[in-house]
């Protein structure tokens, strides 16, 4: 394993397994790609699809750093989920719950229409799966304007932190209340554009979503 | 303004007030820290908390990222919210509702114990407020291993999106539902320690938290 890659910070919490890595890429929608700029370190917020060993990132044609990236300079693209705050009896103890994935590589740019064709459709699957059959697919002329990196998933790695706050010994028995508050994204209850075409109604793939919320909280925002 | 901090991509959706910046600074947990390391990028998630003028990072003194910041070398910090899923007629412009920061500059390393106590006390406010004056504060050996990192904000950007999907305009008349999941981070409720020492109830500031979910998708997390 590469230097870089080898987690030296806490090891305890690091996984270099491809099952735990793809889980991660997978849930995240964003990923925060670096590169080195000027000599300097930039990191750009980008949607990521993974399709098998590939993870794919998108944009306009137009874009610096899509272009910067096409030329195969050196990346560092990093995923996060927070899944909960950790509550200890100390200040010090105070962590979150999370989970990461930090990729290293070159990225290669997509010719081919046929193959940026399926990686568009990796990116709308993964927003709402059955979504990409409904949609008008990309023209020729869409996707010349779409640029697709893929970088293929080689020197990988994770680090994980679950489980409740671990205080020292003698703050067990102080009179302060510990655990850990759990995070979790939702999604709410679809918002129609205003310009829906009179008599279209929400598909099914989205009214089976089981993850909308259906509570109170959806009229307060 | 530095010109790599001027946004070229899609520039109506660029802002550069420093209340949009606080805002999605205060809003997120965590920033991706991205610096240059052995000439390549390296991005490395961290949590992150503002006072003021002032963006803080923190982690253990004998870490070799936090270690190459003390250093002063150049950083560039973002932090992204992503605020629901555009689903428009067109593949082409699906997108996602986004708020991001990015941030320039060299950090310093905070010296001074008072210093690092009054960052140490924004960190943990800012996982739950009201939560500081009631854990055990951080000893003089646990001040002396953290590592505490002033970045003031100076070069900084955000960039937004918001609003409903926008299509070609020959594409409004298509049979396809468009518009936007809104997504949101909801706090579940507290998971007690099982350590945690009998009688020890919730504290108020935890019980009042109006963001807790109350539904079933609590017993299936």
């Amino acid at each position: 394993m590469p230097e870089r890659t080898r987690i030296r910070r806490l090891p305890q919490r690091a996984a270099y397994d491809r099952a735990t890595i793809d889980s991660i890429l997978d849930e995240a929608l964003v990923c925060h790609l670096g590169i080195v700029w000027d000599d300097a370190p930039l990191v750009v917020p980008t949607l990521q699809a993974r399709v098998g060993d590939d993870l794919y990132v998108h944009g306009s044609a137009a874009s610096r750093t899509l272009r910067a990236l096409a030329g195969g300079i050196e990346i560092c693209l990093t995923v996060t989920l927070v899944d909960g705050l950790v509550l200890a009896r100390s200040a010090f103890h105070h962590s979150v719950n999370y989970r990461s994935a930090m990729l290293f590589g070159r990225a290669e740019l997509l010719e081919a229409a046929e193959e940026k064709r399926r990686a568009l459709e990796a990116f709308t699957e993964k927003l709402v799966p059955g979504r990409w059959p409904e949609v008008r697919p990309p023209s020729p002329k869409e996707l010349k304007a779409t640029a697709v990196l893929r970088l293929p998933i080689g020197e990988a790695s994770a680090k994980v932190r679950s489980g409740p706050p671990l205080d020292d010994e003698e703050d067990y028995e102080r009179d302060v209340w510990a655990g850990v508050i759990p995070l979790g994204v939702r999604r709410l209850w679809p918002e129609p554009d205003a310009e829906l075409k009179s008599g279209v109604e929400l598909p099914a793939y989205l009214r089976l979503d089981r993850h909308f919320e259906h509570t109170d909280s959806q009229s307060t925002g």
